[in-house]
């Protein structure tokens, strides 16, 4: 039985997400308090794994999982995770929606689910505390005051409560995407559909720089997902890169884009290559495909060694 | 007399940085709490311009700032202001170093002067509680029970206490970027040692799309010295990116990059054209001088008209 | 009426496309024996205009042309004609194929209908000498010898000959291009499917500065038709770069690149606009065509004064 | 003992360059009528290796060479020799100045000495006919009736001629480099200053599809020494590219640009590799160098198996 970390507490969306991860089942789950704490507990081997959040779709980045990834001791990404951030009305079993008089919740899903409150729920008080699991914990208990909480599905399943209403949020549920980290090892297989996440730094702060860099992964005809820059501490002005590119470090066309990286940067940080969690097909330009490289490096040997 | 938001309490670092700014000491100066409110504050006329932070070389982009400039109503960015992020030991006036026994401050300030305060006050209890500002408040009450406060310059002056040591942070100082906002309006003059900012949209979410807007810059000569992505907010994995470039709008290679910029993106919010607070100097490169410009055009005026 | 000059002599491939350009049915047309001869003769005043070849689809640019227009005194091409390089077999009024019995005509034109004279006429002795328009002029005379001459179907006709066969060559024809010269001047009107030729002189000799000049075009959105290198006859591997491009000195995307050009090469020689022979339309990318440019600078003069 | 076609007939520049290939002194030397000639000579077997001209300083590219070497069966190139085209007055032994009257020498050789022999001959009488060979041949003749010839150092020697006067063009002399070509194999080793020569064909006709293939060069660090367009004797308008560039196909930055181009190209020769004739070292840029290329693949290969 593998043992898995987590940033909690449980009920959170990150705990949710993990849930679907395979074998999380059966795996012994460990709440961390913060992301760092996480990541210093796979770093430590308290657990095998860990899962944290990287990336919203309406926040953007994570600064702290970027952060650590970047500047402590190496980590490796071996699985991404999407799940849509989803809020819940929570009840008692047996509380009806005529019944709800009280609402405890966090702020933010407040926020998010105001209008459908004061479409459904005009008469209720809304009280904001705390966290979303905080919330089922205190609704869970009958002598709390409160009949309704609005939160993340498994924080309610977790206090036994029961679901009167889903999806409440006002706009298209923001989504976040969670990374599942492990100590640094063999890399996963390709499945030809994978990503591969680095953080680039360059060997000067100038425009012509970052395009230098994005020149590599595009005279291979790799494409990228994600960019995101992050200050490298050291001085106002100077940045470093988290990229997602599309590929795995087994085929051709990224192994020759990240020898490239590695030639004109600073540093690269390879933190994993793994497969993706959408449905998206990798756009394999002409040229670019494993077999084009092969073809490629068989012709160069050929030129270099006519006879053989 | 002019009127000047910042965002707030009093004491704060983005209220030190706003009394730099020139007219400021003759101004009034109104904290809001949050940078959403200083910057709707700017909006709806109740200040005529605000100070909020951008950027920190430490923790990056703000995102509220960011975020509220793309997505709000149109504002402009009129002047920057760096500041380094520094802390000071502040005591009722009286107090000695050898008398100090409790220290209040906040999380952030007690971990950052962890090592010195270990050094110097070894004996002292350390205390951490709401704002370094507010800190500094209590320990002007003889009743607080406290003899220092580690806060801000201008919070220990605003309290009238005494600084006995300055700049006590562990490591050299973060810098923090303020950007001095007012309602959209005729730019200020170029000064030769300019920034222009920009927020741009791409067409298309591809790797070439980047690069291709990147290339806007380049072929004209343009250096950037920020950039910043920031999610869409439609779906994960769409980017805008938030940059701040060499130059003015009123120079001849930012006008043809804008230019080229606003054919090839989606969109693109221009952010104001300010002088540049650190002593950088442009680096403008062989044929991209406003005189290149102006040469260029010239004959291409007498390659279409030869008889002019 | 207007003098015409052209690279003679009488009942050349130049003469033939020569009678293709309007007006010139009614000109005074002056052969010239050399390329050099010819533009000199515009130079000079002699002629009007001149026609001379400048590219063929198998033998490539026409160094004298290329050379001349880029080292002599300045010219401008105001037109280009397109002409298949056919051969016709000629013969005098009333000869018919079966009484031919001696071929005269130019090594070249031998060669390349050797097929079509060995099917046709196998018995006939093929003499081979001077030009093609040489030959026709011989076999006009019919004490000459000669029953057939293989030439142009100008030549043939110029000297009273009767055409047996037409299109003789063994593969398709070559196409030769020809440019109509005057001296600079204004250059005629945008009609939308225009070229634009230069000659490019780079600042350094590397290979980033073809690069950085190709990237003029590129970052505009305007296609290159013809790139030829010479010789800047200094040194050995220093080299200048013959260019015809899509569009017009007045389209907004040539200017701006021809500005850019004129800004980062050593030099640039413009050799006019003029409509393209061919029936291709150009390629107009998004954000690049006329409206987007004036678009564009609507919004930047909006950026700059926004009380306009 | 070897035997080395070249472009003759004996005298010629040529015949001049190949003299100082090493070997050639011993070797059976083979004068041909045409490059085509000495190219099939090659070819066949009849000679071991062959000198052709392929460019000259001021004439630019010789179109037989390249176009025999694209078009015609394989070949390699294996070295380079560069030669200053200088002419030499020669005469009969015991002939002073001032006993030259008559002078004979091809027209090109004529108008290229003009000045000096206005200087120094103002009286004699200037023949030009045939080649510069000949006229040497027709010099040594006591019975010729000419008492000088202009012509190449090699001729006058060949024909037991004595000099009177070295380098007497009137312009600093023009360069020619010429090739030694050998039928395809082993590519010799490489020397750390050498050139790879290839002819490109595009896959698409557009502006877009050069500058991609010179960034396969850039993306490696590879400078070019020389690129000229060719016909691709398909259609007008469609051109292939024979480029010289800097490096050795056993340079790993050679290597990575060859199988990119090999990629992208719809068809790449390879001419092969050989030590640069010039004192010209290359520039390889920071992370090109063949130490960077092995450490990047070290690194790229413990990313893949971290145990090894």
């Amino acid at each position: 039985m593998s043992r898995f970390g987590y940033f909690g507490p449980e009920g959170t969306f990150t705990h949710q997400a993990l849930l679907t991860v395979p074998g999380a089942d059966l795996a012994e789950l460990t709440p961390y308090a913060t992301v760092a704490g996480c990541l210093d507990g796979i770093r430590s081997g308290e657990v095998d794994a860990g899962l944290v959040p990287i990336e919203n779709s309406v926040e953007g980045g994570v600064s702290a999982t970027l952060d650590n990834l970047t500047y402590g001791e190496p980590l490796m990404i071996t699985r991404e995770v999407l799940l849509e951030v989803q809020f819940t009305l929570f009840v008692r079993p047996g509380t009806a929606l005529t019944d709800v008089r009280r609402v405890l919740t966090h702020p933010h899903a407040a926020a998010q689910c105001r209008d459908w409150l004061a479409a459904h729920l005009p008469q209720a008080d809304i009280t904001t505390d705390g966290s979303t699991a905080a919330a089922a914990a205190a609704v869970a208990d009958p002598d709390s005051g409160y009949d309704a909480a609005v939160c993340s599905r498994i924080a309610g399943e977790l206090h036994g409560l029961e679901a009167l209403a889903d999806g409440i949020a006002d706009n298209t549920a923001a989504v976040t995407r969670f990374i599942l980290v492990t100590r640094p090892g063999r890399v996963g297989p390709a499945t030809g559909a994978d990503k591969t996440s680095l953080v680039l730094f360059m060997r000067a702060d100038h425009s012509g720089a970052l395009l230098e860099l994005l020149e590599q992964f595009a005279s291979r005809g790799v494409n990228l997902c994600r960019i995101e820059s992050r200050p490298t501490k050291t001085q106002l002005g100077s940045y470093c890169f988290a990229i997602d590119a599309e590929g795995h470090v087994d085929d051709a066309r990224m192994a020759e884009a990240l020898m490239g990286l590695h030639r004109v940067s600073a540093r690269v940080i390879f933190l994993g290559s793994f497969p993706r969690a959408d449905s998206g097909q990798p756009d394999i330009l002409a040229g670019t495909a494993n077999a084009d490289y092969a073809a490629a490096q068989q012709w160069l040997d050929r030129l270099r060694n006519p006879s053989s």
